[in-house]
């Protein structure tokens, strides 16, 4: 079993810094994050299915999956969501400007951008920071800290999260950065997520392995629906944990488990600190024909603003619940459903249950909610129906904040 | 053409009626609604697409479409949401109290109700009052007013339509009543009308020009994407205009236009008083290859918090609109899209225009939002890929009118 580190440590032969170079309106807050590894990198990346995308999904889609990454760079404050030649060109020129001092090619350097959109980004700022950005790489804890930081918007915490696993004797490291899925009028939602090991994996293995952790962690989380055109989460293998020749973690299950436990640590973070929450839900499927009715479901319920609303009131309405299960276009009968909230059972093969209100009401005031609901659609299936999705609530302060206009 | 008469009539030969029977906490504000009509009916309805429905909407589904239907009950204040026997039973006996008194079959009276979820109805109430509401019927402007009100539940006004149109040298009135998406912990979602007219139809006929009339109006409206479980649209031609032996109307193109106002009608009028709404959204989508992906594109923009909390915010968002647009599920590249706010071009074939925000702005601030998604993907088509959506923005008053616990 893999076990949650204490300090955020990099893995063996990562180095990180985060810089301020005046994007932000605070011109001390960081707004520049970089991730390197000294040697070349098996490297994968999964990026949002939204037909828009930003400029460097676009050229980090490019270079990925490769075996020859050396890092990622990331501007927050100002996205570079502009398409078009000029997005293009800002997103490439910011990799050959570290490519240039890490003595690699631009096509080495991976990119993301987030922040408020409608404008370029400001070249001078960052034609003076990227330089001192790269001077700033370290191997501490710190400098760690400082990079998660840099990557940043309305986010109120860092977030960060490490394993370390037994893989052939050797302890490898896995550590992953993110920024949350945090909106402020004119942003768009945008989650990113950094993930570096110095487990020993090739490019296709780095690819399919993160792919797993993602199906069932980042693409497992939802605060409003709207996915955003930057999503990114990029991973890095550099094998530094490893003996020269030693077969690669990709088959070690202790390692993927580490993989998707980092990333779903991640996952809920993101959740925990969207804008305005008050309310973390964790919304369970199980007994349907399939993982995709169940995840269709639990995405419905989700995604209510009337089930949300419920929530921030800590009403355990479960009319608004069976009815957003009601509409996700899964067939099934009232009878074949039932419902308990924080363990209580609520509803029962189409009835409501005879429970106390009070004490389901107050256990949903302690800002964990568990939304479960059992389906009797299995029989006779594979029984893979369950599905599981982590969301929060929908608060007037997350209205105040993504309503104020800066027009 | 169809002329929107002044006062609301109702069409020759229908009556209704309104009265409180203490369902609602002021026992003053009328709860049950009757539209009778003193000759058979053609009827038909369009309910729910919802796999949870009301009792009501299993008892009047069975009934329609039809040619011997009498009168629609419904109350307000307590929903009969409650599946199972004791549901349908209380669903059947109040058309049975209604029929009883009007002297037809209880199958000849459809049912609709809405309000608080979670209760039994009240029978006594509802058993001394439907007698009076009977007693009630009335052919006067204030009878329909007063039915109309007892079919509210969060609505701050009745909603009425009507219109006058020339069948075969016959003056022919078509005229609904409605009830809107308004919700309020923890009610569900509920959107019922009734349209009468005094046009000849036979059941069938009734039955396809009310799908034509509801799929370019109740469904192309979306306040927060919660489909109730008991939505209800119904329909009732008494043929009372006519002389027997003429043609129905069924093919007359200025009665089917005006059978569309009077839906559409409603229908905005529901946008305009949805809780919390402080400004009414059109959204228009042309130019894509069909008028099913216009409307998913439509959709799409329409239920977006962050589309509608920009709009609350009079903020002219082109990314949160065009990113929308990029999740629908529909292909396109951004150089196809363009986007105009209320008439104003912010976006073109992928970038943003040099157009004055503030102007945009302004133009929101007046609380009637137009935006229009124009696409380019329709080259060698039917050019049938356009689709409009009425929708309101979100408010914090939505969140905390929603968020009111009862419990």
């Amino acid at each position: 079993m893999s076990a949650s580190t204490n300090a955020f440590s990099l893995p063996r032969g990562f180095r990180a810094a985060g810089h301020a170079c005046g994007i932000k309106a605070d011109p001390s807050t960081p707004d520049l994050s970089l991730f390197v590894s000294e040697v070349p990198c098996a490297a994968a990346g999964v990026f949002t299915q939204n037909r828009v995308v930003g400029a460097p999904v676009h050229v980090s889609r490019e270079r990925v999956p490769g075996d020859s990454v050396r890092g990622v760079v990331i501007n927050s404050g100002n996205a570079n969501a502009c398409t078009g030649e000029r997005g293009l060109e800002d997103a490439r020129w910011m990799t050959a400007e570290i490519a240039a001092r890490l003595g690699c090619r631009a096509a080495d350097v991976l990119v993301c951008s987030t922040g408020v959109i409608g404008h370029f980004l400001p070249r001078e700022k960052l034609a003076a920071g990227l330089p001192m950005l790269v001077e700033r790489l370290g191997t501490s804890e710190d400098s760690l800290a400082t990079a998660a930081r840099g990557m940043m918007t309305t986010d109120t915490v860092p977030k960060l999260s490490s394993r370390a696993v037994n893989v052939n004797g050797q302890t490898v490291t896995v550590t992953g950065a993110a920024k949350g899925a945090a909106m402020i009028a004119p942003n768009m939602a945008t989650m990113l997520a950094v993930v570096m090991t110095d487990a020993r994996l090739s490019g296709g293995e780095t690819a399919s392995l993160l792919k797993e952790a993602v199906d069932v962690s980042f693409n497992c989380i939802s605060v409003d629906q709207h996915t955003s055109t930057s999503d990114t989460v990029l991973m890095l293998a550099n094998g530094q944990a490893c003996d020269e020749g030693e077969a690669t973690a990709a088959e070690n299950q202790d390692f993927r488990e580490a993989v998707r436990e980092v990333c779903t640590d991640l996952a809920q973070q993101i959740i925990r600190d969207a804008e305005g929450a008050a309310h973390f839900v964790t919304v369970d499927v199980t007994g349907t024909r399939t993982r995709e009715d169940a995840h269709r479901i639990a995405k419905a319920v989700a995604d209510s603003p009337l089930v949300k609303t419920a929530v921030t009131g800590n009403d355990p309405n479960w009319g608004r619940i069976v009815s957003a299960a009601g509409y996700a276009g899964v067939e099934f009968a009232e009878e074949q459903c039932s419902l308990s909230i924080n363990g209580i059972e609520v509803y029962r093969r189409g009835s409501p249950t005879e429970c106390d209100e009070q004490r389901v009401s107050a256990a949903m005031a302690t800002g964990e909610v568990g939304i479960e609901l059992q389906f009797e659609l299995g029989e006779g299936t594979s029984g893979e129906g369950t599905a599981r999705i982590w969301t929060c609530d929908l608060t007037t302060e997350y209205v105040r904040l993504n309503s104020e206009s800066t027009t």
